[in-house]
């Protein structure tokens, strides 16, 4: 079953595709700070939609959103979201949901783990020799091995 | 200058299109609430690219988000929110975006008027014999009467 995560984001959204514990492709899609937002928008709907086409996913894996911190970043990340679930809708691929708690819990057994607990049990995971780049990558991956820990059960 | 007021929505998405003081049409695309949320954004979709076939306008007026109350509302107002700034990108129509406090100062002249208030500007500037419905039609009208009025100067 290929699972691919993504993580959302105006100017760099991050996504990972697997099977398994197989790394297929990961990578990020970024718009150009100067284009205002309907504009980036377009760019990440047409990006996604790319992927979508060529990885062809079976399901997708997003990371569930919470504003705690930034109010402002958290708008501009749900108007991404609402993208990515829009083109995976178009698709006809299912969407499941995880929690940041639930992530960090299900790749390092605990949900207070620190970003780079997590990038290194993905890099364990995937059997990488390296952690994967950047964080947004990483991120997108984390959601989707959290997805295929998850269904096994 | 046709203008094209939306009232973000994932249940009921208002709009309402104006010509000066004239309302030319106004109405909400709603979603069934059963449907995960994916294909609602999917169907806000259809419906906006519709709605821009047939309305043509020439600019389209937003109202900006501020999340004072209720977050988890606040997230699913992003994602449709996103869903409109994209259609507009895709339909290469300019968007505008104002705060409540500029749409509430520019109807009655202050800033913390009730939502009472504005529908009767709306009502009296369109020259209607009663007053919008539903809500959010009415605030998407609003929202275009905004554009129109600070467009002016």
């Amino acid at each position: 079953m290929k699972i691919l995560g993504i993580d959302p984001g105006i100017g760099i959204c991050g996504f990972g595709l697997i099977d398994g514990t197989k790394l297929l492709d990961c990578g990020v899609i970024t718009t150009p700070v100067r284009t205002p937002v309907p504009g980036r928008l377009a760019e990440l709907y047409d990006g996604l939609m790319e992927i979508f086409d060529s990885a062809k996913p079976d399901v997708v894996s997003v990371e569930k959103l919470f504003f705690t911190k930034n109010i402002t970043t958290g708008i501009s990340v749900a108007e991404a979201r609402g993208i990515v679930l829009l083109v995976a809708a178009k698709k006809q691929v299912p969407v499941f949901e995880y929690t940041p708690n639930e992530i960090k819990k299900t790749l390092t057994g605990y949900g207070s783990a620190k970003k780079g607990q997590i990038q290194e049990m993905v890099k364990i995971h995937l059997g990488l020799e390296n952690r994967p780049k950047p964080d947004d990558a990483a991120d997108a991956l984390a959601a989707a091995i959290t997805h295929s820990l998850m269904h096994k059960f």
